[in-house]
């Protein structure tokens, strides 16, 4: 006999849809209600036929008798009033990145959480990719000796609309937030100094928003190992994702992944297949095992892979990271004077 | 509103219980019985659950009034009988490589699917692979001009148990059947002449069974361009599943699908992943592929992608094949007298 | 104090004039003389000025005090005369492929050279590539255990002028012969049968000359273990140049190389070089090696990496493959009634 | 007739050496001269033999009347001087970097050559590597579009003798010199910040000389556009050269080189070989053709692909990154107050 945890999901844009979807064809999770503020979207959809529960409250998911666990991916600003709700409701709790723009908020968010005793996992989805995964295990074997240099290559392959920059928090608090966490994840060390270089060389509507669309972050870690992360919000070819660590005893890497590995060679050209286009092509599986790992947690009443410290620790170094730009200088975590 | 077909599977080994999780998380499929000679097997799993019908008679299944469509994964031995039932019973049939060991018997079969209407695939997964079937559509729009030479490599992980290899009706018509489809796929072309060298060179099972674990096969197409398919029975180093196609323009190529794209790099060695271990790895998504065309063709009343006729074409492949090794040498299709 | 063997070049077309190059910057060769029928070809060039010799004569270079060994680069018909003139005087050999057309021919210009007890070598350069060295070397360790098969993909970039065809002594012997000596060199065992599938289908110029353009020729050695090679007379993309073992503990393979790794990626596409265009940039270094290994063998008076011996055996094995050809069947070698 | 220049070498360490091969073979360059202080390594060799004149006095080789240019490859201290003496005697000068520890003193010899009207090349080799040249010219054709982000990651295989590092003038000058060069020439825009994060992980014979062997370099060029250098003194795998630029229209890179394309795959690895163990190896051709370039540009009295300009701009770039690490701060290049 199988077991499944009840869910409801709250928000349901893409990345709510997407988890809907995983969750149909799962065998840890059953969907059992979803909320959205535009209920009619869901209407006559399959997601309807599907479950119970079609509301557009989202505290009818989080005192449904048969939810367990609640996936939070409505707007950020409402993440951490629904959280504090889930805690009290005794609900498991799986929030969409960043869980909130303010540390101290996130740190509220953190501390309900904790009293309640229910588990809570943010949406650093890139964490459950199989590449990654493989690079990360590596590091930890030991097999390239001791990190000295972490390189993420991390660029979207079209800039999102201006009304989405605008609520985004910024280049670092939006897109750089992934990289933040991976870097950690990679690491297994934290991170002590960010400097940062940007720029607005895509598109002006960046700039208007006081935010940038192109970066390299030097991270310094505890141990005096160093970090890099390169962003573009627009790489013309497609979703570009690439990671490598630099250790003493040797190098450890993973590049794109492609549609297919076709190779086609005629007289003009050698041609191979773009990266796969962008973030649901790309770390599809990612996103499936992330709720499988989840599920698997609570069912097992096992630890998380990934909880809400790792959230708040990718939020203050993106802190870090729009301080070191707006001064131009080095910014050291501890400046910041939130403890996490 | 989703339209679904009610299938049912007659027999359920390996293969049957991959098609019932493949219909188990289909938007397409719905399973509603399976049948096995050794039921109990059956008995108290999830795929009880799932269905109404579960039998130890497959005429059962196939009488079935909510089931639309059958795959047969049962011995060979039971093909023929089994899609003259369901031709009888109008239903759709679905049937797992070789359709039978004998032509005259396989031609039974396809007229009597002829003479019901039913429709009828064969189960040749590797035609819904990707990275395949974007080199059949290179070459399909002529990016590479006439092609000249068609190259397969196919070789196994491991070699079959003994058991096996005496009722698999010879390494030709098991293993090579799918690279014969694949070839006249790719080709879009009838071959006339096939040309076999072949030899017993991993395991002595093979050879006292009248058997042989490694070729190379020829094959010329009806325009006088060649092909040629590589066999090996054992492949230390995984599934090895390469296809070319060479032609005036130009040359298109599908290189092996590795786990990861991960390398790493000491002073001993670089390496990378190997290729998929085996054929449930390899060409997970092809069969989730050929049962959701399946049923696509059966809902929207289109024609099939592949037909009991590229069985059929086949297995006469798979027996010229024979002939070749026996006689050593070059057989012409024409010899078999089977029109098909 | 080095020592260099002085030499001689006879026939100054392409490939005399590519050794006179790589002469000129040896440190184990002087070239002191040069011959070719069109002597005007030399005159005032800085091959002119580089050497004592300039003739039309080539018995003038083989008798020169100063030349220790010959290069024979003139027309085949007269490789077994100069091979034969050149052991009478005690001058070591190194001869362009084939030795002759004519296995009978080419036994009579082993046998003089033996007697004389120079040392010959003829020009089969691919075994000097690093890429193919390597792979040798990978199968002699016995790292991928015993040889299964063993591939070569050998394709031209562009066909040969009709001219050429007409005094090529055929595919087989003009282009495959590299082929048939690779895979012996690979294999370490010797073909016992030859099975050919040829066409022309690139160009009628070949037809008309009764030659082909395209070929599957399959290999049995003498342990049973097989071969397969696949050559074109005109590959749109370049120079196509790969080889493959396959054995009982795994599998080595060389790719093409191509003059730059520089991969770019745009919108439209992602493109990597061609392979090197043609032999000349392809086997560079592989031509000034077999010349100084050659020449280090006479320094040192130690046995040659390929002899008389292997360009006859190639030469068998291209015989072999014509008869097959025309008959349409497997050829074996002991049918030729040579012995070599 | 094929015209050359004459050329001396002034110092016969191992680099001086290599440009002494080098011009053994060359077709633009005859070696006239070769002095050391140490003279006797050259003694007995087969350089005293090639060359009229040997050496210990530098000022002989300056003097020479058959030598038209000097290649400086003495120590750093002395080349001020060298270049300023072979500006007087007109002679054009090729010189090792740096040209100087000294902005200042670098300044005098440019003024000293530009007065006599001598061409003055810097021995930035990795400019004629072909592959980085592919990418640089990809770059120009705009095929990429407007450069964002240019990404170099240039490690060494092993790191230099404690006594090297003494007299190195640092890594930023003595190393990452060249990626400096390497990244103006990449974007073919001038550097206006420089911020630095180092650090001694590999060894403590750097930290005990002031000096670091592992860094993250991100530079700020003229446009907003922005670069970075990763850089480390040991790399267990070999020589790790590797560029990209990343462009509004898409990216080029050049990955490493290795000696072989070969691959094995066995049950326990897929392997493939390391990248060129070290410069020599790596850039063998790029050194032939940076000593072909400037004999060309002389002969043909045409302009240089690279200057005492470029020499001076690096030095500056590595004065800058120095500054950035002690200070912990961006560096401005206009602080530095050296107008070049």
């Amino acid at each position: 006999m199988e077991r499944k945890i009840g869910i409801g999901i709250i928000g349901f844009g893409r990345i709510g849809r997407l988890h809907a979807d995983n969750a149909l064809v799962s065998d840890k999770v059953v969907l059992k209600g979803v909320s959205d503020l535009f209920i009619d979207q869901i209407k006559g959809t399959k997601y309807e036929q599907a479950v119970n529960l079609v509301t557009d409250d989202p505290y009818e998911i989080i005192n449904h008798d048969e939810i367990d666990a609640v996936f939070i991916c409505a707007n950020t600003d409402s993440h951490v009033d629904l959280i504090t709700a889930c805690a009290s409701a005794g609900k498991h709790v799986f929030c969409e990145k960043p869980i909130s723009f303010n540390l101290e908020e996130t740190k509220k968010a953190l501390e309900a959480v904790n009293q309640s005793g229910v588990k809570f996992q943010v949406g650093f989805n890139r964490r459950f990719d199989k590449h990654f995964r493989k690079v990360q295990e590596t590091v930890r074997k030991g097999d390239i000796g001791d990190p000295h240099i972490i390189k993420i290559t991390s660029r979207d392959p079209e800039t999102p609309p201006e009304a989405y920059i605008k609520r985004s928090g910024g280049m670092f608090m939006d897109m750089t937030i992934h990289d933040f966490d991976m870097i950690r994840y990679l690491s297994g060390k934290e991170v002590v100094e960010v400097s940062v270089k940007a720029a607005n060389l895509i598109d002006p509507k960046f700039g208007r928003n006081d935010d940038v669309d192109t970066a390299i972050i030097t991270l310094t870690f505890e141990d005096g190992s160093l970090g890099v992360i390169d962003n573009s919000r627009e790489a013309a070819y497609g979703y570009d994702q690439r990671i490598e660590v630099f250790g003493s005893k040797g190098v450890v890497s993973a590049n794109n992944e492609q549609p297919t590995n076709v190779e086609i060679s005629t007289k003009e050209s050698v041609t191979v297949d773009h990266p796969k286009y962008f973030f649901l092509e790309r770390y599809h599986d990612a996103y499936v095992d992330e709720m499988e790992e989840f599920a698997k947690a609570i069912l097992d009443d096992e630890p998380l892979l990934l909880t809400g410290e790792d959230g708040a620790k990718a939020e203050q170094l993106a802190k870090a990271a729009k301080l070191s730009r707006d001064q131009n200088r080095p910014v050291s975590i501890s400046e910041l004077n939130v403890t996490i």
